[in-house]
């Protein structure tokens, strides 16, 4: 199993850029530009908001003519392009044609996503002056350009892995935004993705990697309208996949690196002092556990608790109770351990009702950056996995400041 | 239509109490009791969390073997006796005994509930406490039984009415608690609420008033495991209610004495800063406007941004759009209202894209302490109204000490 690389490492055929194109304040990077050399098998999944902005739309169609020859991506911050009506839809369609421009390609080969406010619309002067600077900037500064899409998050999201197969290797890479309006039950928040391999169709690998990856991750239990995850494959490596063993072997580099990104975007959403995996057992089946999960990961008074290094074992029960599914709450069962795993965890609930426990004990599990949950349902052999974070005063601040 | 009451006005046949058992430190108020001279006949509705603590479980079952006969409800703080098992149903069970040997009336004749941390046993010493002082208690000073169950609640939640017939008055009157862990789709938090009108079999009745009432009603969309909705009908004012007229009547009586206590929750919900009436219109069904609106008032974005008193549309318009029903995004119609009605709203959003409304304007809106909302769908005729609230720093402030 190939593991992350500790630093940016090229991905063939692949250059990017960060600038400032005065759509934030201060010289912050605020746009971003992903492109190929030559010609990229794209993959797509969107948000599954039925509101969705301007870039969404556009690249859905763009995607479904188009899958086979995408060039690049451009992404703006400041404005999310949504509830922006025929203007916002066609200012997404200029920035692909001016993106193409500057690259000699055409504006089908070109991609848009969006993040930021609601409701304005693209100042396009300022793309514009974007697609300029990026073009020109155009090389390996991948941290620069996962800078470039940050709207509230603090730090740049970055993973790439290496994979060697007999052929010789190939790499993946992957940038990642998100801060808060993070849920599951879509493809959440942007990432870009790409690859040197040589792929005929990563639609369908991109959709069940999203399902164990950006689709585990709770911030807030908001799904934005824009959220989107592009994997674009170029076969610059000379590595085309073809095998089923070739196939199953990217699906485990693209879904270590998308859990990274996707824990990251965790990791730093907003406000967080906590990081959480929950992990839930003995469910019917796994889709069950996975509403369960979102249930509790997505619960104020948990989330709460969790801020205040509170072991409140009882608002997770009830959590899970009020989860919409049928649960026998004397078959429940619950263990806390401090980090990422449930290594020496702690059993605060055996068949529904509290153990003597510590409570010193609970709470020194708690008290740490990282806590690991486990419930079993005691009904079934259903898993799910959710990495989900507290909810804390900064989130309030944040959220109560960001238009303002 | 009868008006509520000013003033705290007797209920024919009832008494109540609210006294200090050493639940709570100092002197607060923490048990209550409310008590019939003559056998009630009972309604009662419960939470929906698959978690029912043991008050819950043994209530159902009183009222299912003897609806007809209910004497008294004790009201304990501090435990909610969820998650305790066989020594809870136990405890739960001699609490009745207790009460019923005080009143002189049989333990079936008794209800009891509870509100506090899950999963602690109740501490039976000063339960027979809280039941020795209150049964001494007993009068009409309904604001320290309403005192007597809050939790974190700041201010005791009571309302009376009054309803003249042809063949004189009877009297409704009640008390309510519950300030976080409010949501709908069940009965949601605790209410006690008595008449002296006789009924045959009020369960439907309360049923209806429950779902426009207390299920209207979200402070952080948890559900409690102890939600629960009493209602007790002893028939003294001589006054038999029969007629589909004189229950009606009572229905519309009963209404807005359970709207007054629901929103009571919520303008006293933890940390709340603001009031807000959510109206959704033109959406296919009543249920899908119900379930647009619960989605709205669950948001956390949504939530902070009005702590923020940041008129930010996009969050209400994006919240409706993951709601997990089928909207059509350019028939989105948005309105802005100082106050509890839609009288002199600000139109933001026609046909899903924003207006050219003052931003001031919409800013000295939201800036009030209530704000009323109104969304059209644009796709039929169903409609909702909840109420809400907005998540500040002291929810999360409350929530994250409220154990320790």
């Amino acid at each position: 199993m190939p593991t992350l690389n500790d630093a940016v490492t090229p991905v063939t055929g692949f250059s990017v850029a960060g600038v400032h194109a005065g759509l934030k304040n201060a010289d912050a990077l605020d746009f971003a530009l992903i492109a190929s050399d030559r010609l990229c098998v794209t993959a797509g999944v969107f948000t599954t908001n039925q509101v969705k902005a301007a870039p969404v739309l556009l690249d859905i169609d763009q995607l479904a003519k188009n899958a086979q020859g995408i060039r690049a991506v451009a992404v703006n911050t400041r404005s999310a392009n949504a509830c922006t009506g025929d203007l916002g839809l066609a200012n997404a369609q200029a920035t692909t044609e001016y993106v193409a421009e500057k690259l000699g390609c055409a504006a089908a080969d070109v991609l848009v996503l969006s993040t930021g406010v609601i409701g304005s619309q693209l100042p396009m002067a300022k793309i514009r002056q974007g697609v300029d600077l990026s073009v020109d900037a155009l090389g390996q500064d991948w941290l620069s350009a996962a800078a470039a899409i940050m709207t509230t998050d603090t730090r740049p999201k970055y993973a790439s892995i290496t994979v060697q197969t007999d052929e010789g290797e190939y790499h993946i890479a992957g940038i990642s935004k998100g801060a808060g309006m993070i849920a599951p039950n879509m493809a959440t928040m942007l990432a870009v993705i790409v690859t040197d391999a040589g792929l005929d169709n990563p639609q369908a690998i991109l959709q069940t990697v999203v399902q164990t990856s950006f689709n585990r991750i709770v911030v807030d239990g908001d799904t934005s309208t824009n959220d989107s995850v592009l994997l674009l494959a170029n076969g610059a490596s000379g590595i085309h996949l073809k095998t089923p063993e070739a196939l199953t072997q990217f699906e485990a580099a693209l879904e270590t690196l998308c859990i990274r990104l996707a824990q990251d975007i965790v990791r730093d959403g907003e406000g967080v002092t906590k990081f959480i995996t929950l992990n839930i057992t003995g469910a019917p089946d796994a889709k069950t556990a996975h509403q369960i999960a979102n249930t509790i990961a997505a619960s104020p008074l948990v989330k709460t608790a969790f801020f205040g290094n509170d072991a409140n074992w009882g608002r997770i029960i009830a959590a899970a109770g009020r989860s919409g599914l049928v649960l026998d709450q004397h078959r429940l069962n619950l263990w806390f351990a401090a980090g990422e795993t449930l290594e020496n965890s702690l059993q605060l609930v055996e068949n529904g009702l509290p153990l003597d426990y510590s409570e010193a004990d609970a709470m020194a599990i708690v008290s740490e950056a990282s806590v690991s949950i486990r419930l079993d349902c005691g009904l079934g052999t259903g898993e799910a996995v959710v990495w989900t974070c507290d909810l804390s005063h900064d989130y309030v601040t944040i959220n109560g400041d960001y238009r303002t």
